[in-house]
């Protein structure tokens, strides 16, 4: 059953991460392991992401690692990628990067703050999906 | 602007945990953070993972707290559902409870431990997107 999960090559992760938009960051805060979806661009071999002030913030001027997530999945088959580096928040000469790449606040707040995460580790797998039952319930 | 991001309460975020088969689980390994892909179910007032082992039983083991989430988004708003608390791996006279509710592995492979997540804290958000420029992309 080896083949129901199989790895992504760097390259098939780094084509994932540019087609999708949206993925979820995990980080630490004190002993606490907090996660939170958010949007963010491809820059070169890095991530863009703008951040509220606020705990996303808070973790990343404290210099800890951070875990970041895409996912895609239909009936057949499902797609994780995963990066994980240091964020660090660019400081004003450098934010400019934000405005290069499509990186568009989702909801129309207000978010100053661009971080960048170089990766460290990228990794990703498909799942060969084994459903059976998904014709058995009723979609509502 | 506040309107953008509005809480959901704990009967929605419940809601929407039982709507969904598929998130993903944030946990601390000693001082790195690990994010992978999950399906899950709920049962009463709590979630049941099947895990192989590996990382994730690693972490539940060593009795760390971790965090949870699903999300659901199109294109005019996106659902976010965060739960945090600790894991523990079911004894095998508890065991049985994965059978009672729709905790189907997705990809065929023997999975033999459950996994209770108890949530301390259940949090949802709803963000109204605005993203004008999803039209202007053409879609692949």
């Amino acid at each position: 059953m080896d083949e129901a999960v199989t790895a992504l090559t760097t390259e098939e992760c780094w084509e994932m991460l540019e087609q999708e938009e949206f993925g979820r960051i995990a980080f630490r805060l004190v002993d606490e392991v907090h996660i939170t979806p958010i949007n963010y661009a491809v820059d070169g071999r890095s991530l863009l992401f703008r951040s509220a002030e606020g705990e996303k913030l808070l973790a990343i001027v404290m210099g800890s690692e951070v875990a970041f997530e895409v996912d895609h999945y239909n009936d057949d088959f499902a797609r994780s990628v995963v990066v994980r580096g240091a964020a660090r928040l660019l400081p004003e000469d450098e934010a400019h990067r934000a405005e290069n790449v499509p990186l568009r606040p989702w909801v129309a707040e207000e978010k100053y703050n661009v971080v960048e995460l170089q990766p460290r580790v990228v990794s990703g797998r498909a799942f060969h999906l084994s459903r059976p039952w998904l014709h058995l319930r009723p979609h509502d």
